[in-house]
């Protein structure tokens, strides 16, 4: 149950946008922005890294809703969302996404670690400013947006059934806020 | 020296909102929007909340900016600014304030640990739902800002002076993200 009283139908991060617009808008238009914007990640690629850092975190929500999104944009080939999150080191993604990974991680555990040498080997096996830039804030936001659902106790769906619609609607429509309520 | 090459002349945030504006736009909304915002809190005791977390991740720059805000807030009682920092639990702020300090360590530490008496607690030294709230996602927002900036090896001024103009400007037109360079 959430600790605090939420507008009730909506499950984790919606329930939070719709107790407080203001914030929720701008919330939604950095993950619009960050996820779906001008990017040198593919939609499909910020999505693993959002549910990399979410899993890290043990966020349930943001690790379902996110893995679903990522799933079906992965298309055939989304069994690679589920090898990241068992191990990412031997998941079939490039050895660039291990690096950027690798920063991810260092992010999500305390990101005075990322250091000159994990930025250099990503740079070696071939990421840009903009994409080491894009990992560092991914995996930043997603650690706000984890504590975020998790500290006030959102509403969890636990049957990951109910993410596959959540997921298709991220992955098509994106980042809309609910609308608020009268 | 940062990890990428941002623009020149920026300290800290500033050089990733120039960096990247779209999703500089969004986080200077939110950080309005929470931090001078229609809130339940004054906008000095939102600043203390998020210097709070930013100390409690060391983020050098978060840590001394907000601060410098929050002291410029406080005006003749901007000693509490320091107080806090060096021990929440003995400074001279309400309970009710010591309290949402202690959900916004939680939300720092690993937000799954708020649990339903810390937040009983708050509500029984007079915190709204809305405090409770507000404190939640400000914690949540600084554990964001500390590891972007950190996470990128952002320029740090090590001089406490220069935090000074910095905070006063944070307090007075608060957050207005720097413009796009040509």
């Amino acid at each position: 149950m959430p600790h605090i009283s939420l507008p009730e139908g909506f499950p984790g991060i919606r329930s939070l946008a719709a107790y407080r617009p203001d914030t929720g808008a701008a919330l939604y238009a950095l993950a619009e922005a960050l996820l779906r914007g001008d990017s040198s990640f593919s939609q499909a690629d910020a999505e693993l890294i959002a549910t990399f850092t979410s899993s890290l975190n043990q966020c349930t929500f943001c690790t379902c809703s996110h893995a679903a999104a990522a799933r079906f944009l992965f298309e055939s080939n989304q069994d690679v969302v589920d090898a990241v999150m068992a191990d990412y080191h031997t998941a079939p993604i490039s050895d660039k996404m291990k690096a950027l990974l690798t920063i991810a991680k260092c992010v999500q555990e305390d990101a005075r670690t990322v250091s000159e040498d994990i930025v250099a080997n990503a740079r070696l096996l071939g990421a840009t400013d903009r994409e080491i830039h894009d990992t560092v804030l991914i995996a930043a936001t997603f650690c706000m947006f984890n504590r975020y659902v998790d500290g006030l106790a959102t509403v969890t769906p636990t049957d990951v059934a109910d993410y596959i619609p959540m997921g298709e609607r991220m992955g098509t429509l994106g980042y809309v806020p609910p609308k608020p309520q009268a």
